[in-house]
Parts: structure tokens; C-alpha cells; sequence
């Protein structure tokens, strides 16, 4: 136990980190065939780490030490693993090792690794189940994806809410099956509902003949099993919830959250969110080349029309670029400013949804208070660029132009920022996605638009 | 308890959301100057749902909320307000008001809401504490801002690691300050190091002389107190735990940190992230509207600064343009489509050094794979760009310099696209917040260049 101090596998200066000369041994292992020693390494590690091992190593690598060490992967191995290599390191498993690998992992773990597999392979590990196990994951699997019914784990702790403090601990000393983690007791009431919990500190520091629901929590909630995933980690951190009983239509308690379940949703979440403002897709670094080429083809493609699209308004406007070919150096300017305050305004709207708290109600207040915003900077930087037209080109009506161009773009970009995403949620399309595209061509646009525009009605 | 089912103030449709007929009653009750309907409507609320509400509404009803309100504000709303806003509140809160509020607040409670207030509100607060709160805190202060110390609570549950089922539960019934949630008994050596801990379900679930060194948690780690709190998060999402003992430099034991706590944190960090790729400051949608403006302000004008930089490689080829005016229209499509490439390589590389997947060991096969993806896609846009030239413009020879163009810039958008955080990350800067302007400069330059350079030799 001792052991844990000196934690042989971090390295000092960054913590957590995988230390990069226990990943050489890994690898010199493997490469001597040593199956004792690669075993040696890897034991005492957290199957997390092993992962985090099995993404950071060349492809050959991997495939070698798959074979070597297959009969020793733990399931919990697998459910830590990038999705993308996942699949790989499923793929490279024999059957049967796959099969005894599974078998240690509870329910809810099995469910997830699942959920993301092809049917041949998902049947394969469904038929190495236990028949028990099996009918759990298969009851699991029919709540819809990404639901509260996925998350859960069915094992629960309940009483009924008369209990007393002693008629609980006794029960739970009896049970021989209880779950492998859990923080409360649910008391439920005949009818199996939830009506309140009790967490363990409290009923091991009251005494026997103390009645259940004299101790239950305030920050009781239950979670519909077919609540969205996202919902579920969002009452976590809302109202730092540590554990939460999940129900079915008629109220009925089905199974129980835990909070570090909804803490992985919640990073999931906030990944999903940021890769898709990036337009990078579900991408992770340990995606395959062409995987990774396709995923991020889409958007790239979306782009290029417009931006092509942009580039109609420019042509619009040849004849004024050809009389004064100092505006093609200018007008990306306007156009990128435009950008950038979009994608602040949009970046922050955004997350507003995520979290709640933009609402049909401060709509309006926050639309225009980002344009203000937009108004506020434009104005600023007017001022900016006039001085800069006028002294590096010696021209004030140039200055001007550049100064008006500004103040409109940044305005649009700020009002377009924010309309964008809060449009495309009510229409039910995630704003972190589609968002970022629209912005920039409307910047681009009207930054085009705007300065060489004006720049025809008065520099020409 | 039941009544909790009915959950009043959430909407049907939209989970968690606050609903608006609740928040329209509120401004109605204020409006009457009826203390007593508000008091009525608050009460029932969780602390997050008033913060959220107070977020929600405009300014002059906050004002006079607070002012019918205010001595029934609790220190619990006051910890999950927005930081922008919670300054606000505490401005317009009496002194003894705001005293009253706080006592009631877990010492680590009190560290947070401190931290970010300014030194005269700072102590005013520590001045309402009683001694040994005060002298708890101050001692939690003295630790390096955003540190584990910071974070975690002192009051901790811990006993001998000699110690059977049994002397654990009558110690733990014997404590008459037992904190409000813990989940774990931690097993400490002599030296009040700790050695392992169990969980609270073990505790109950076991027979009275079984010994609790049998019981103990594999996922044991202890936490630096002068670790920084990001990795403390990590760890908790890596490890999977729920809680985890603090010690000194000497190994004791000072605190321990739970995961409602570190998912906090997780949650921050996920904000910054997201926050600073779009160079929107610390912001939030309810910060005041002069606050938003300065804090997006600084990376607009490095924004200007580098779009001026990019003009001067357009005003290098101002003759080519004058001759040639329809490049002027081409050449933002070949920029933009970098600055997307680039923006995509970066945000997931960002993911990655955040969640330590990209490290020393792999970090030149992560640059080769993503230079590799930008050649890829630019291969294939090279051939849509190519045609594009081709059957619009009618010049094989513009459609050659648009493919040549686009897959330069593509490979080098993957190229600092994971650079050019690498490198910000090594020298200790937050890869985040600086190396988007970096990307899109370097993608914005190299685009004219390419395009516009190839053009002078080829089409001019």
C-alpha cells in the first residue's frame, strides 16, 4: 500500500504525466518477446495509464504488445481507451481473451463499450456473458443512446422510508451482492418510488433508533431514465449531486447515477463542444491518418463554398480594385476583425446554452448586448484604423472608410454571433456546430461588402 | 420530501432550465415591494437555481431583489454566483448582512468566495468570522492560488491503519464534528500519513473485526496540497476517485479533496480552454457591457495587429493584383481555408496536451500526422480548387496556382497547427490562449504568399 507513495510510474516535473523511461522498459520488453517482464510493467499500473501507454505507442508497437500481453488486458483496460483504438485493440483481441477480459466489468461498463461497436463484435461479446449479465446490458441497451438509462448501474441500495438508522445497517450487512461503489441509501416508498436519500456518513454517525427520514439530504433529485446524458451531468454540477436515483415513466426506481459517471459525460460534453466549434469532428490524436483526414473534410469543405461565396462580393467590386489595389491589401483586415469578434461573441453564446443560463428570457437582452459590445470595440478601433489610413497612407478619406467598414462589421459580428447559435438551438441543431461557418461567412461578407463599398462611393 | 418530485420551478420541455412563469412571479413580487411572496418563492429554490435566477434577470431588479431580499440571502448563493455578478451582490449587501450570510459556509467556501474579491471586502469578511474559521481560512489562503490547498476541506475523517471494522464505526459515532459529506475513512501511519482509505459501503457492508487494511481502496493516490488544481482534476477524471486525501510537503495528512469539488474545477478549466481559443477573456453573458468590451479588447488588436502584418505580403504583389485584379477575389479563399486547417490541428492538439496525451514521446509523430492530414486534405481540396480555376475562370493555368496554393498552406496549417501549442506548452505558456493568433497569422501569410507568388511567376 505504502507502495502508492513513491508512485513510481509518474514522472516529477509533470504531474500525472506517463514517465516517458517507463514507457522505453514497455517498449524493450516487447521488443524482447518478454512476456514475464511486460507483465511486470504493467501490473501494477492503473488501467487508465495502460491506455493512456497504448495511445502514446507506434501502431507496430501496439499490435506486438497486444499479442504478447492479450491473455492479461482487463476490461477496465478497454473502457479507458480512446474509441477510435478501441476498436483496434478489440479487433486484435482473440475471442476468447476478449470474453474473459469482459467478464470482470460491471454492467454499466459493459454497456459502454457496446454502444460504440460494430453489430458482429457486439453480438460476440454479448454471447460471452453470463446469462444474468447478459439480460441486464441487453434491458440497459434498450434506453435510447446517450440516456440517463445508459449511464446508470442497476445495483442499487434502497429501504423503505419507515426504516430506522439500525434496520438499515443491518439490511445492508446482510446483502451479499452490494454494489462495488455506493455514497446513499434510497429510501423508497411502496410503490418503489424515490421520496429521499441518506448518505453513509450520516447513517454510521446517528444512532440506531434514529428514523431514516429525519436524515435525508436537501439535494435530493431523481433523473428519468430517458433523460439526455448531457441533462444528467448537468444536475450533477448543478446541484452537486454525488450520486442520484434514476426512474422509470411511473416514478419507479431503475437504477442509480454516480457522480464520477456524470463527471466523464461532462468531459465528453465540453469535448464535443469544443471540437465542434473547431469543426474537428469527434478527433482525437490517436485517430488513424484517413480517419482523421475525413473527419475533418466536412467542414473544410463547407468552407470552401463559402468562402468562394465571399469571394462573389469581391468580384462585385473589381473595377474599384483595379482603380486603387491598395483595398486588396486592406479590406482581409476589416474581414478578419469581423471573424474574430464573431467567434468571441459566438464562443460565449455557446457556452451560455450549455450551461443554462441563455434563455428565451435574456435573449434579447444578451443579442444586444453583444452587439453593443461589437458597437463599443468598432468604435475603438475605429479610431484605430482611421489613424493608421491616414498617416501610413496619407489619405483620410481611406482612414475613414476603414473606420466606418469596422464599426459596421464588428456591430453584425456581434449581433450575428450571438442570433446564430441561440437560431440554430431552437431549431434543435447543436449551436457548437453549425454556428462557427455562419458567423465568419456573414463577417467576411459584410466586411467585403462594407469596405469596398464605400470605398467605391468614395475613394473612386 | 415528495414534494420534491413535482419539482416546481423546472420546465417541462427544456430539463434544469429555470422557468420563466417562476422568474415573471419573482419581478411581479418586486415590483410590490412583497417580501413576504418573494421570501414564499425563493425559499423552496436550490442555492444554483436563486444564482441563476439573479444571472437572469436585469439589473434594476436585482438592485431592488436584493434590497427586499438581502437578509435572507444565503452564503450558498453567494458561492454559486457568477464571479462577475457575486462582486456585484456583495457590493449591495450591508455588512452585516453579508456577515450573517457567510457563517453558515464550509471554510473552503469562504476561501472561494475570498479569493476573488479585493482586499477591503476581503477582510470585512474575515472580520465576520469567528476566530477559529478565520484562522482556518487564512491558513487555507496561505497556500499558492488555484492549489489543491485551496480546494479541499480540513475537516477529514481518518484513523490508525491497525484499526478493525468495528473500532471504525464507534469512532466514527463518537465525533460529534463530523463534515457534512464524506465518503471515505482514510487510513493514516504514526506520522498521520495516510496509507490507504475505505469506503464508507465497505465500512457498513463488513463484519465488525474484519480489519479495515483488508477493505482498502485500490485507486488510493494523495494529493500535494501545493499541486495546481487542474491536475488535481485530472487526477479525479483519470483515477475515477471520489475522494482524496491532501498532505504536506513531509507527506501528513491536511485535507482531503472530494470529486463534487474537482468536477467544479474540471468545469472551470473546460471554460478557459473553450474561453481563450476564441480569445473572449474570462467572459460570461452577464458580466456588464464595458467589462466584456476591455476584456475582448487586447486580442482584437493583436488581431489587428497580424491581419496589418498579413496586408504587407498583399501590398508585395500590388502589381501583380493590378494586373491580374480577379486574384484579389481568390486569394481570402486560400487563407481562409488555412486558418481553418490550422484552427482544427490546434484545438484538438490543445485537448490533447490538456488531457496529457501528447507528450515529449509522441509529440513528433503527432506533427508528421497532422502535417500528414493537412497534405491529405489539401491533395483533395487541390483538385476541387483546380477545377474551380479551370471551368469558372477558364485558365488551367490559375486553377494550377489555387492547387499548388492551397496545398502548401493545408501542410503548413497542420504543421504549427500542432506546433505552435507544443512549443507555447513547453515554454510554460498556456497553449490556448496565444497560439490561435499565431496560427492564423502564419496560415494568413503563407496563404498570399503562396498564392499570390506563384501567380507572379506563372500568370503574369
Amino acid at each position: 500500500m505504502s507502495d502508492d507513495f513513491i508512485r513510481p510510474e509518474m514522472s516529477d516535473d509533470d504531474s500525472y504525466e506517463l514517465d516517458s523511461s517507463l514507457i522505453e522498459r514497455v517498449l524493450a520488453v516487447v521488443r524482447l518477446d518478454d512476456t514475464l517482464g511486460l507483465t511486470a510493467l504493467l501490473k501494477p499500473l492503473h488501467a487508465a495509464d495502460v491506455a493512456d501507454l497504448l495511445e502514446q505507442i507506434g501502431a507496430s508497437s501496439r499490435r506486438k504488445l497486444l499479442a504478447l500481453w492479450g491473455a492479461g488486458m482487463d476490461g477496465d483496460v478497454l473502457s479507458e481507451l480512446d474509441e477510435g483504438l478501441r476498436e483496434e485493440v478489440i479487433h486484435a483481441l482473440e475471442p476468447a481473451t476478449l470474453a474473459y477480459a469482459i467478464r470482470d466489468l460491471e454492467s454499466d461498463d459493459v454497456v459502454d463499450l457496446l454502444e460504440d461497436l460494430e453489430a458482429p463484435q457486439r453480438d460476440a461479446i454479448l454471447q460471452a456473458l453470463g446469462d444474468r449479465d447478459r439480460v441486464a446490458v441487453e434491458h440497459s441497451l434498450n434506453y435510447p443512446s446517450e440516456s440517463a438509462g445508459r449511464l446508470m448501474q442497476r445495483e442499487v441500495v434502497a429501504g423503505p422510508e419507515h426504516w430506522t438508522v439500525g434496520e438499515a445497517i443491518d439490511y445492508i450487512r446482510q446483502d451479499p451482492e452490494l454494489p462495488e461503489q455506493f455514497y446513499h441509501m434510497i429510501l423508497v416508498d411502496p410503490m418503489m418510488r424515490p421520496v429521499g436519500y441518506v448518505t453513509l456518513g450520516k447513517l454510521l454517525g446517528s444512532a440506531r433508533n434514529v428514523k431514516l427520514k429525519a436524515l435525508c439530504e436537501e439535494s435530493f433529485r431523481t433523473i428519468p431514465a430517458t433523460q439526455p446524458e448531457a441533462d444528467v451531468a448537468y444536475a450533477f454540477n448543478q446541484y452537486h449531486l454525488i450520486s442520484a436515483p434514476v426512474v422509470d415513466d411511473s416514478g419507479r426506481l431503475v437504477g442509480v447515477i454516480t457522480i464520477d459517471d456524470a463527471m466523464i459525460v461532462l468531459d465528453e460534453e465540453h469535448e464535443e463542444d469544443i471540437m465542434r466549434l473547431a469543426g474537428a469532428g469527434d478527433g482525437s490524436i490517436s485517430d488513424r491518418l484517413w480517419e482523421t483526414a475525413k473527419q475533418r473534410f466536412p467542414w473544410l469543405a463547407v468552407n470552401l463554398c463559402t468562402a468562394i461565396l465571399a469571394s462573389r462580393v469581391i468580384v462585385q467590386f473589381e473595377s474599384t480594385i483595379s482603380q486603387l489595389v491598395v483595398l486588396a491589401a486592406l479590406m482581409p483586415i476589416i474581414a478578419s476583425m469581423g471573424g474574430n469578434a464573431g467567434t468571441q461573441s459566438l464562443t460565449v453564446t455557446v457556452r451560455a446554452l450549455a450551461t443554462k443560463d441563455l434563455t428565451s428570457r435574456n435573449m434579447w437582452r444578451v443579442i444586444r448586448r453583444e452587439a453593443l459590445v461589437g458597437l463599443v470595440n468598432g468604435l475603438l478601433f475605429a479610431a484605430a484604423l482611421g489613424a493608421f489610413g491616414f498617416f501610413w497612407y496619407g489619405s483620410a478619406a481611406l482612414g475613414a472608410v476603414l473606420a466606418v467598414a469596422i464599426v459596421i462589421n464588428l456591430f453584425v459580428a456581434g449581433f450575428v454571433g450571438v442570433g446564430a447559435p441561440v437560431i440554430l438551438d431552437k431549431m434543435g441543431v447543436d449551436p457548437a456546430l453549425a454556428s462557427g461557418t455562419f458567423v465568419m461567412t456573414v463577417t467576411d461578407m459584410v466586411g467585403f461588402f462594407a469596405f469596398l463599398g464605400l470605398a467605391t462611393l468614395v475613394l473612386v
